[in-house]
């Protein structure tokens, strides 16, 4: 059973889970290039993997397939357990590790598939959001991808993954916490006014659809960071429409493909921050994609101030993406 | 002049930095091992350098030498110039940003010095910190150190560098409201009643001097992420004795070399957490050095939720170091 312990001095919560470090990659600098038969993840294969969650289907079989993590961060079986130890905080390990496999062809990228191959997967998410909910001990749920080594990838099979938590990551509460500080003091949410911000200088803009806006962000971590948000309010990512599902399908990969084509297909990660599985819809938090390309490295003075130093303004790359024609 | 934009959902400041996107390492992977001769740190070399800030001599010239960053994250010419964007926020990029050559001879890490070279590297830290402190625009001093390309280091010559902010930085202030936090509910200092707690269990200690201890967190980021701290409680790293410094150069150098010879040299962070350079003495912080080997990698999980992942125990490691005999 992996352990929850929190650090008294910073607040966050570390999973400290013996059974990954049986995972040979984990020391490893690189992803191994494996061969498309040796693959878990791809068409045929299926066995090699744990038994199936939920999975998108039609004539030809699986679209999408979501499986439990092979080496899971937190494992669904037990009580929580709360506890003290000496003036550490500690609990049990639970929650849930999903990967989504994101096709059955051995494809290294979402934007390898084609609008309706990720409208399936976005659709995935939502529906795994919405299971995970009926589990009254995950609090959070948090989707992201990792993409090349670099990134933390260690199967290059295109796939994302979803981790549940027993309680809301202290990211995610810092910006909860603030949207709210914010909605007290102007009465608006900040999301919706940083979206009417952008729109309105378009000046970090990178594409818009008739109810999605990507823009790199006014203060990004790190170059061509880039997020992605509903024009209209909405806190939870899994209250999103499938008709609006198939439409931000279609900005996110050309979003995607714009990064790739500007940086030559950088390791990246995304990740989903909607609000908490058990909150009701909320006013002040608005649910957001946000791209990560990892094309900087975090060094000391990053880690020890939670300060970034990006060479890159986001004017030029927002620029620089927009101008990227896609065929 | 660089930029300070803070984000307004996280509250991060970030500097953007369009000087530093000339330096022509910023996007390769790693960084290319160069001739001792074609190195601007080694003696020899000093005029491919800014010109000196101050330095530690004897006879044979040199030992310690500190220059401006020729390629500075921050400047410190101007004026700080607050003002908003819209509903974001932004000032002057100013601060200093020093570098602390560590040998005139072309070595790759600290503990290729014996005890009293590092003990003028301590010594010099401390000197710049009490310095800068005489510019009232600068409110804080982090003291880091990148080894390894893994570590965002771009040049293998041992060094480290001083970064003044004019604002104390995010996770700082974390620290020091949580320690606050705790001082207020329980009347002692938070890092006091950890040092207590570690000496008293000893499962996670690594090495200890008469002054200093060296032990894992209960809740490590990472593998054999290890903290050094004076036992006695101190808030200014820059107030520390000279005599201290000296024990606690033995002590640091020990402690890196443990976790050399256990992990077999990996790239790594170092850094110091001291209370502002404005702050009267602290009761309720206490400065400490936070060591960070580079043996995982931070994915899409760990920068969505603040939550880290670690797959060794910290008392597993800590009983690995203690083990390991330095001759």
């Amino acid at each position: 059973m992996p352990e929850l312990r929190r650090d008294p001095v910073s607040g966050k919560w570390v999973i400290i889970a013996v059974e990954r470090a049986q995972r040979p990659e984990e020391f490893q600098p690189d992803v191994a290039a494996r061969k498309p038969g040796a693959c878990p993840f791809c068409r045929g294969a299926e066995a090699a993997t744990p038994a199936e969650i939920q999975s998108i289907r039609d004539a030809a079989g699986w679209r999408v397939r979501v499986i439990p993590n092979k080496y899971p961060a937190l494992k669904v079986e037990g009580d929580l357990d709360k506890r003290g130890e000496g003036l550490y905080d500690v609990m049990n390990g639970i929650g849930a590790h999903e990967v989504i496999i994101e096709s059955p062809e051995h494809v290294h990228n979402l934007t390898a598939l084609d609008d309706a191959g990720v409208s399936g997967v976005l659709w995935m998410y939502k529906q795994r959001l919405v299971d995970l909910k009926r589990d009254f001990r995950l609090v959070y749920g948090l989707v992201f991808k990792n993409v090349g080594a670099r990134a933390g990838a260690t199967l290059e099979h295109s796939h994302s993954q979803l981790i549940a938590t027993p309680m809301v990551p202290v990211r995610v509460q810092d910006e909860i916490d603030r949207a709210h500080a914010y909605f007290d003091f102007r009465g608006r949410c900040l999301f919706c006014d940083i979206v009417r911000q952008e729109l309105a200088t378009q000046a970090r803009i990178v594409t818009e659809s008739a109810n999605f806006v990507a823009f790199e962000p006014f203060a990004p971590c790190s170059p061509f960071e880039t997020q992605v948000l509903p024009k209209r309010h909405l806190s939870h990512y899994e209250a999103t429409d499938d008709a609006l599902l198939r439409e931000l399908a279609g900005l996110l990969r050309a979003t995607l493909l714009k990064i790739d084509r500007a940086i030559g297909t950088p390791a990246y990660n995304y990740l989903i921050h909607t609000a908490p599985l058990n909150a009701a819809p909320l006013d002040h938090y608005h649910w957001h994609f946000e791209i990560i390309p990892r094309v900087t490295k975090v060094a000391g003075f990053e880690w020890g101030t939670g300060f970034f130093i990006n060479p890159v303004p986001p004017e030029h790359a927002a620029k620089y993406l927009r101008e990227i024609r896609l065929s």
